[in-house]
């Protein structure tokens, strides 16, 4: 019997963090404040406790994962690293596919990698309550679970739309004990607000992190804080863990020399958790293509300026530099809610720049085709964002074969789909569409995009 | 850092399965056909493939474990051994707490352990399609997920209720390129008969076995078999790969002895599968507590006869000798859908009355109520069926703590809830009902059997 998988110990998990940072050609553009400059530290305390504004801030290259921290990534770590064997041989590809496969922790995605890591990080800050926005769910699912070990109360403003179609998240939440409420809600200035002038809105990620973050900041007894699952730099710099183990895993494997690095990118935190340790081999002189993979509905990386930009449409976040589609941008409804955003991360949009990563765009419905393909060769069902990245190994898997080239093709399977079945049920029906951007939406981002400072290319 | 989990190789897996029936002090009493004789194989082969049937009825110990069958539960085996170190240290007990991980396999839960096996057989003997019912819907996409692996076709009857109250289940096993159906249907005699007579019928396990039967053995060009996902030997047989990668994994905890094995049990796949090895010791003089765990609203071990019954409600099974509520019972709704099954495996009732095993009833609320307390320690959250389990191992720590004993207790975490939260939902907003079984019902079940041969006891 040929292996399939390739696990580790417990004991041989990474007992550090890789930060890209400290490899960087050039410093990515730091945030700037309301006034045009780069905000420091202290503005942030309100907002995130200080030890993880530390790191968000940090260029030291490795950064020491806490025992505690270790601990609670044990209960669903090491990942395994799996080959594909099943869907090499159905594509007849003489690439070797491996997918890093995230599924298996207790939500069912990477996102309680850095859940963990921040709410251990604000209970040592003397912490008692994170808030925290959330679309689809995984996030918020994420970080009630990691409250739940901590003892900490979880606090989770959903988009009122996916509150109501979504019920089961909800109740993923409550059942680790974090409390969920519709965004916009009467509990926030900001929710109250909206909620009088446009009582039937659906709400959106944007309005739901302004309510999470007045929440936080409100709270007088400064025993509060906020939480992010994506774009931030503390935030990528968590699930690292995943490409470190990986690289472990290909040794045990027999791979030498890997080839391609692929994942899907919404804010960028599995891409880069995958990518960033094979980026700075890269950066050392390795010849690798590594490909973040968006929806063409939501083309971010592949069509959007580079410019600051809010982190949220009600302008609470300072200004990011991030290839972005303006805060304002209402991505159209595809089915992986967690690739609906705006932006990119800060550090992702940087090594764009530097022509260290190489994004591309994919419609849903080839998304789709690749996930019922993955499902019924490899066996799990993947969620619809995973399919993305599915998707491209998919095509780098045929080009290989094209080319008659053994590539090692390595990418990131950041969660199941089985609380998102029915974009599988659409797809099945033919009732799926794919989405074009029209290239006037696009002008107009980049137009409204001007009025902020320019960040430096390189 | 302590370790939480104890994990095998694929190498490591086990090559046989292990089969009770060679060590019972006594044969367990056979299937007995219309004509109140034993039922002979050949009477079994328009319904099994018979190299299935061989395994039926085969008292060899052990049985190869076929390398292509390895290859498919390599997708998620060998399945991890967890200790339960923060439940421990929760309850405060002394006891150590393992559990085994069955929440891993790409459907999530033990059912895909048979469903691969019999897949395999099934294409092995040149079938090409294979029939069968589900109620709650694990057994369903066990299947379906199966038969993708194997590209056979796979037609699932599922009970009508669950099928219009589940989609995601539909949508899940159709993902896997199964079939599924609302039962009672317009496909089959049986289907047709019941919808004339009772037009706004929800359907039951019952009925959706005839159909699933009936469409197997019509099939004329002998290329269709049906396929059952508890009850029978072959089934439970190949479920013991869980209690022989247990037993390897104790050793790697450091564990020299068990105290008690626990698992919850529906028709008692998986509590079979956990336990047999384990019976195996008892027989040969070990002293262990074997507990099954079932629902006091379906009380089929602990208050319901011994006798001859029919295996579904149309009486299309041979009389199979088992603890039974009889055929007609209907379980009152609880939220384990798993566990509402009128009997119980022949294997099962008979390694009762050998007092190899002491079976266990727990109220649903009981049930629920550990369950959170898992989620909210353990992280993963638990089906409704292995909260059964879960109630029966805080039950026994608890019971540890007053004696003071430093006792080792391992269960069957049979699979993740993440399909089934409405059962949660209901107990957080405090309309779950615990369901008594009146005396009554069990004397006219009693009674009811009366008419069928009586089996031996011993």
């Amino acid at each position: 019997m040929e292996p399939i998988k390739f696990t580790l110990d417990e004991k041989d998990m990474p007992r550090q963090w890789y930060n890209l940072a400290a490899d960087l050609p050039t410093p990515a553009p730091p945030p700037l404040g309301p006034d045009g400059n780069p905000i420091t530290p202290d503005m942030l305390a309100p907002v995130f406790p200080m030890n993880l504004i530390e790191q968000e801030v940090s260029t030291q290259r490795w950064i020491d994962i806490p025992e505690k921290v270790l601990e609670m990534l044990a209960i669903w770590r090491p990942a395994p690293l799996y080959r594909a064997r099943r869907l090499e041989k159905a594509l007849g590809t003489p690439a070797r596919i491996y997918y890093k496969y995230e599924g298996g922790s207790p939500p069912g995605s990477h996102k309680p990698n850095t859940a963990v890591a921040q709410a251990y990080y604000n209970k040592e800050f003397g912490i008692k309550r994170i808030t925290t926005e959330t679309g689809a769910g995984q996030w918020g699912s994420a970080l009630s679970f990691a409250c739940a070990l901590l003892g900490l109360e979880c606090k989770v403003f959903m988009v009122r739309i996916s509150f109501e179609q979504k019920p089961f998240r909800r109740m993923m939440m409550e059942t680790w004990g974090g409390k969920c409420v519709p965004s916009p809600s009467p509990e926030t200035q900001a929710g109250r607000q909206i909620l009088e002038e446009y009582p039937d809105t659906p709400g959106s990620l944007g309005i739901a992190i302004s309510e999470a973050i007045e929440q936080a900041v409100m709270d007088t007894s400064g025993k509060t804080r906020y939480s992010l699952g994506s774009v931030l730099n503390h935030v990528l710099l968590h699930q690292t863990i995943i490409g470190l183990e990986a690289k472990k895993q290909l040794k045990l494997a027999g791979e030498k020399k890997v080839d391609t690095i692929i994942g899907c990118v919404g804010g960028g935190s599995n891409f880069s958790g995958l990518a960033f340790p094979f980026i700075a081999d890269k950066i050392n002189g390795a010849q690798i293509d590594i490909i973040p993979v968006e929806p063409t509905s939501c083309p971010t990386m592949t069509r959007a300026p580079y410019a600051y930009d809010h982190g949220d449409t009600a302008e609470m976040t300072p200004l990011l530099a991030m290839h972005s589609l303006g805060h304002k941008f209402v991505p159209p409804p595809i089915h992986a809610g967690g690739l609906r955003y705006h932006g990119v991360a800060p550090l992702i949009s940087h090594t764009i720049n530097h022509n260290l990563i190489t994004p591309r765009a994919i419609d849903q419905i080839e998304c789709y085709e690749a996930a019922v393909t993955w499902a019924r060769t490899e066996g799990f069902i993947p969620a619809p964002e995973t399919s993305h990245a599915i998707a491209a190994a998919v095509q780098e898997a045929k080009k290989a074969k094209e080319e008659g080239k053994e590539k090692v093709i390595v990418f990131n399977w950041s969660g199941h789909g089985l609380m998102d079945l029915t974009g599988y049920d659409k797809y099945f029906s033919g009732h799926l569409k794919n989405f074009a951007l029209p290239q006037d939406d696009i002008n107009a981002a980049t137009k409204a995009l001007e009025k902020y400072p320019r960040p430096a290319t390189a």
